[in-house]
């Protein structure tokens, strides 16, 4: 858990409690959030500067669990009121999910001021939220290297002009496969991931939940399956620490460019497929690095023909 | 497209008149049917031999082409009647369809008898079919080296106890992923496929449409996603001509046995790849082997990392 100094992560997301309905059991209150998830996922690999919102009701447990990590949690923001609640239930193929309750309480006030120490974060993580947000957050950040964000069909819908005008900004952008069709007008998966790229980013990672992720750069088109699990216990947060992987490990890694993404996304596949094996956090704080190493191991070899 | 003598292929399926609806077009009685797309994409490594039905209405240029490929068409008798026609449309997505019309024609008579020098086959596709007519097929080979079989959820649901008669005299079952589940009752993919292995197999072969197969034998499970292609004209065919790569492949290879059925599902995935390029057979009569071969090295490298 170390970070090369002249190489720092910063992620602004949220922070939540999560009560989770699967076919196989439910949890209330679980920690959650995009930036939790993704905080906790790159810490194996180079702990990251947070930035967010909580309410009065965030145990102290809940933060000093992030710092023990070696998140920086100068950025973590409490305001009065409750934090960020979503209560969701899974269909029985766990791809697929219904959200029965939101309510944003402080996140909905969120408006992301950076600590000034973390304004030379070389690698950022912009995830899921308001694309006027996104954009406010880079701009103070003074010279990012590789800047990747995710979003979601409510922004694509709504905030349209904001999203598009940020994707040149972006040198990745994380979406799934509706949100692709969605954004695109394409039908065809391939297609869709070819149209977002021209539409500004560097690269574009379309995620396909249980089936993996297809990477669309200059370089053409990469294909990278899901680790295949039998547990899949709770997909929460599964997207959201594929992301923590990938950030977490090119910040660390300064071998040359081209491999070096495919590289993190192999490790941020192998991270979320420890995220999914139990509820919130939960299989993630019982992981250690070298459980990630091994089955990354075991991953190439399931690739190789 | 010379196969060595002392291995040899046989397939036994349907040769159908398909008519096919897509979002970007139609054709009317294209030649399909299974054991014609397994045929012709086996015929790239091994051509087989194949036994099967047509009607009096089966133009002579179709029996040539097959000839011409190398197929050894002795087993192909031809009925008084129609050949088997079917009718179906493919949703937005491509991944899924639905039959509008089913004539078996003669196909419904179908009763598979092998010529006398087919019976040395070493390597045998019993194509979707009734499971008792598969099981007849398979007591008229003599020693067969390697069985791989198809099903649907017809049979899972109506001759499942024949089915499951036939599953410990198989190599590989080939399966997908909804089959997989009602077979099984299991709706984790993984536990599907280590179910359905479970019930006599020695390897099964999960297909996941357009997000590729999974593999799971005693050796573990393999991943083998899908080659990306952005040209998805008709998706007909693409199990057979999987199949068909598979096993023309292993029929002509002699490599020690682990990475070989990996070798095989990879060119099994890339000559599939070929078949959903146009509709029916078009794309796989403009194929050389060496565009197969060329395709085989970019999937190679977009596995790595």
């Amino acid at each position: 858990m170390t970070s090369k100094a002249k190489h720092s992560l910063l992620v602004v997301g949220s922070l939540a409690f999560d009560s989770i309905e699967t076919p196989n059991g439910s949890v209330d209150n679980a920690l959650g959030g995009s930036a939790t998830y993704f905080s906790y996922a790159a810490s194996f690999f180079s702990p990251p500067r947070l930035v967010g919102v909580i309410g009065a009701d965030f145990p102290d447990e809940h933060r000093q669990m992030l710092a023990n990590a070696g998140v920086d949690i100068e950025g973590l923001v409490t305001l009065p009121g409750q934090t960020f609640r979503w209560k969701g239930r899974y269909h029985q193929d766990m791809n697929t999910r219904d959200t029965l309750e939101v309510h944003l309480n402080v996140f909905g006030d969120f408006d992301p001021v950076l600590p000034a120490h973390y304004r030379d974060s070389t690698h950022v993580f912009l995830a899921n939220g308001v694309p006027a947000l996104q954009a406010k957050v880079l701009d103070q950040v003074r010279r990012p290297q590789l800047v990747l964000a995710d979003t979601m069909d409510l922004w694509i819908e709504n905030q349209r002009k904001d999203l598009l005008a940020l994707l040149p900004r972006l040198d990745g952008l994380l979406l799934n496969d509706s949100e692709a069709h969605l954004l695109s007008g394409e039908a065809n998966l391939v297609r869709a991931g070819q149209a977002v790229l021209r539409m500004g980013p560097k690269f574009v990672i379309l995620k396909k939940g249980g089936h993996g992720v297809m990477l669309f750069s200059a370089d053409g088109v990469f294909v990278v399956p899901a680790f295949p699990t039998e547990t899949v216990v709770d997909p929460t947060g599964a997207g959201d620490s594929f992301a923590g992987g990938i950030l977490g490990y090119l910040t660390s890694d300064d071998s040359p460019p081209p491999g070096r993404l495919r590289r993190g996304m192999a490790y941020g596949t192998i991270v979320a497929s420890f995220t999914v094996e139990d509820f919130g956090l939960d299989r993630l704080r019982r992981t250690r690095r070298e459980e990630i190493d091994e089955r990354l191991e075991t991953y190439r070899g399931m690739l190789h023909f």
